[in-house]
């Protein structure tokens, strides 16, 4: 059975992170199995910056954002030298196996890895939500809290002016962040790469919630690299009752504390990992589909097409 | 089809239930169906305490937590003659159908009034996470939050000195809260009515994070009604090396704005009620159960077994 | 003695607003005075927008951000056949005096309004801490929280990333939010139009900060209006070892709920209002001087030359 | 010039110590001085659990609550062999002047240090302001927000149920946290030790909420202290239409990231404390008073008369 494992972030940062580490470093060494710290992910793998972990170094990092192991972007890990580089750095260290939590990006260096005879198993962490053999990423429920706590401040002050107020979130390729929130904050118009921008129409619909509908304010959701939302907010000005402004959240949806669900879902999928690990298997990530905690061969997961968010889009448009 | 319906929240109140009125109203109407809001429950059914909702009455109200509509608890609307004075004052207004918004209790009476004639719909709202037909209640999440920002909270002051805090939560039959606070918070300690309680063996265990483990401070997250939790304190203090200090969190639970995710969960769950309805369907309550919003009989859903928490107290071992 | 007064609030709203409109109300009508809430600032008092205030209207608002009274521009007031109009409003309804919540834009209609018979008193609503007279501002300590808050989460994922974030905060004239932030949030530079910017002289201490000082990120607050931080962004990640990243905070920092030192800010002084307006006072602006509650004449305030902030810059600078 | 000094937190800790340490030990550094964290206060001191402090050693605390100095009580720190020990301690790393940072207790060790020779400056960190020579306290805005968001979830609940809340708060001899809790969160009832309890007249004054005033809830919040509030929510229930319920906050008062407002207070006062131990003065303890960071004789701070609350009382009574 595997002896000693590495975990290491990967990609953007999300929220549950350490969450995740702290899963996987106790259930291993509870198991019996010696854990190392990578740091800064592959870039850390392949120069060794990697050091062992305790249950008191995971200590007291439940409740908190980021990752305490750090994370960088390697393109040049897809180069077989440096991956090779890699791999003498673990077998140096007589590191078996790796978790690796990050997006698909990391995926594909964990798949890689695998090839090469270190077992790898992926957790999905990153905030869009858009991995899509999963039906929740680690940290999007967090961001998702984050996005809601700023649009209900914007709700108070937008009442008070007559105001559109219009948020641009994360997430361009995968909508959740907008669809989730919209529904969550009542907005009245979410814009997703699915639902489309069509300029004219979206204001003839402000038009209408503020002639028709009589609406005080109005919240418009839209996923980011949609339009540009400051010159947007300027045309709600000129072409609709509301006072257009445009509010861009950016990175404070990375950060904070996790939420406990987010901490829950780290914690099983940690636990998950490690008892792959154990069982030899490699090149898998792991899930939560239908609210279990499953496992997906890397390849197969990668290749999954994107999954219809019709359903909430519908559930929204019946809610305004 | 159905003309006209009311809704009603009944028993505790849980953040959420406001989100779920503003689905199931905004859904009914854009259906084409009228809303009665019923005020105070089954109590405000039988005196008539009953009016219509429209889209800006539910207007601005997904954020806060209670209920606008009230609630209250009317044992007697088990006996007939106290039925069927809230049947006349529906039939007196035309409402044909009513979406309950409760915990089991309340569904006892959906079903009742269903039998009369009445379809009644059922929507888990309540804190404790008690309803076995669904994986999650309204306004679990949103109380699960509040018990671990409390105990992020008091982790600060007890790792400052030395301390033990025993922490009661709600959720007396069902220890769910428990649990999950536990695990998201990084407790060392959790007791529910499904661990049981030795008071014994817990000390000991305190006993041995404090001089084998080297821990700063212990968190002991306890199920109300287990234990008189500020005589345990003192016992902690007298028979270990921590300082012990009980905080009983109380109604605080119940309160606050709703998460996203209870807020969502309550527009889903507001959304099937009224499709149920719409397709003629009563006695009937609505679920989340493997991630997908489901609908059970009540009589099915009143006798079913608690299921076991075993996997999640399992992962809480192997996260200590 | 006084018998009828008016409230309105004026200009952009700021947390505590609500507050201040409850304690007007109450007060007065505990004193045995009528209350009527004048409608999107002098826009409603001129169109007759206009209604009785009772002790039910301003119930559950203390917690609420925003302005229950809404506020709108209206540049046309320093017209004297729109203050007649609205003066005129005023007669109608036997309103003989009012309190002014806003900025010192407000102050100047307020001046106005006194001088043609109408007794009015100004508190300081704005989160910018720019009116001189007054040590802080309704509004202000409620938006320095919503900015360290979204700080204290930019700072995880800044840790997690060796990244620089640069926070743009509202205050154009006056760089209080920025001093405070900075110093409550332990970040690396401050820039106000105090400070100055010099931007070889910044992306210098921050080669420093990551060079030599080793730091694993750096944060730098920045008030509006003093360079595009964007661009700003892009030249630290072409000079220096972080990678820079640009966040406008924007509108949410005149949302949210209001601190409980804002609630109490704007208790207090909206009962020096209702007090000065008894004694048959008008022309005066309420301010928070060295911890007391006091009075100012409006004129005296409005040229009132801006103190220097140079203690607080210089506390900064030893924090670092 | 002095050349090295310690810095200790003693008696409960309070949101803003860390601040505290972190300015004390940052400016000090800045100044050219050398700085010792003394662990779990005075013990740590006579035990000599002492450390040198780095700039890198206070990073990344000023946003965490509790202090990571560590705290514990002493009473044997009256004796003078004891106290000898201490400063053996002390003298043997050269240590020459001591910033103690805790409640009035710990001033009087500080005192009697600094009659030793070693000169000793107070902060008044402690979460009930109780500490008559200052208007506030470090912690104590953090504490009063903290009470103030538990009491608007209980709100929330309350209004649902026809429901009197009674919060039970921290602050015995000092009804500060009470008073301005209660005008924070438009309390019905604020019960102090100033205000007496005659629990006769309470429950007078609810049957009148609820009869004449018609409140759908009413707020009681009260000291610790005063009475058995869970037999008096019992009465509450028994002689008044409401449904009586008690909160007790408990130590979730002391903990949670510090405000903006304790941060820079905090911060202020650690500047101070530097400066007066750089100018050879001892014996005193620093204070916020009318808005200026001064400082008074300890000797003299510990004999001042508790100044009456009338002012405030006076406000929440015109408030309801």
């Amino acid at each position: 059975m595997v002896k000693r494992i590495g975990v290491l972030t990967s990609g953007g940062d999300a929220p549950g992170m350490n969450a995740a580490i702290r899963a996987v470093t106790r259930v291993a060494l509870n198991s019996g199995i010696e854990v190392f710290g990578i740091y800064d992910g592959y870039k850390g793998m392949v120069e060794g910056y990697i050091e062992p972990l305790t249950k008191a170094s995971v200590g007291e990092i439940i409740d908190r954002g980021g990752t305490i192991l750090g994370s960088a972007r390697l393109p040049e890990f897809k180069d077989i030298e440096v991956r090779n580089k890699a791999v003498q750095q673990l077998k140096k260290r007589g590191i078996e196996a790796i978790v690796v939590i990050g997006g698909d990006g990391s995926y594909r260096g964990a798949l890689a890895l695998t090839e090469m005879g270190i077992n790898c198993i992926g957790l999905p962490g990153t905030i869009d939500n858009d991995i899509t053999c999963t039906d929740f990423t680690i940290g999007f429920d967090t961001a998702l809290t984050t996005i809601v706590e700023a649009v209900d401040k914007l709700r108070d002050t937008s009442s008070s002016h007559h105001r559109c107020s219009i948020v641009e979130v994360m997430g361009n390729r995968c909508g959740d962040l907008a669809i989730w929130s919209g529904i969550a904050c009542g907005a009245e118009i979410v814009i997703t790469s699915s639902t489309g921008f069509e300029e004219g129409e979206v204001l003839e619909r402000l038009r209408d919630f503020d002639l028709i509908k009589k609406k005080r304010h109005a919240i418009v959701v839209i996923s980011e690299k949609i339009t540009d939302v400051h010159q947007f907010a300027k045309k709600v000005s000129l072409n609709t009752g509301f006072s257009g402004r445009a509010t861009v959240l950016g990175h404070v949806q990375r950060g904070g504390s996790p939420t406990p669900t987010d901490r829950v879902l780290a914690s099983r999928m940690g636990e998950k990992a490690v008892d792959l690990l154990m069982q030899g298997v490699g090149g898998q990530c792991v899930s939560i589909k239908d609210n279990q905690i499953v496992s997906v061969p890397i390849e197969e997961a990668l290749n999954m097409p994107r999954e219809s968010r019709k359903r909430l889009q519908n559930l929204f448009d019946r809610l305004v």
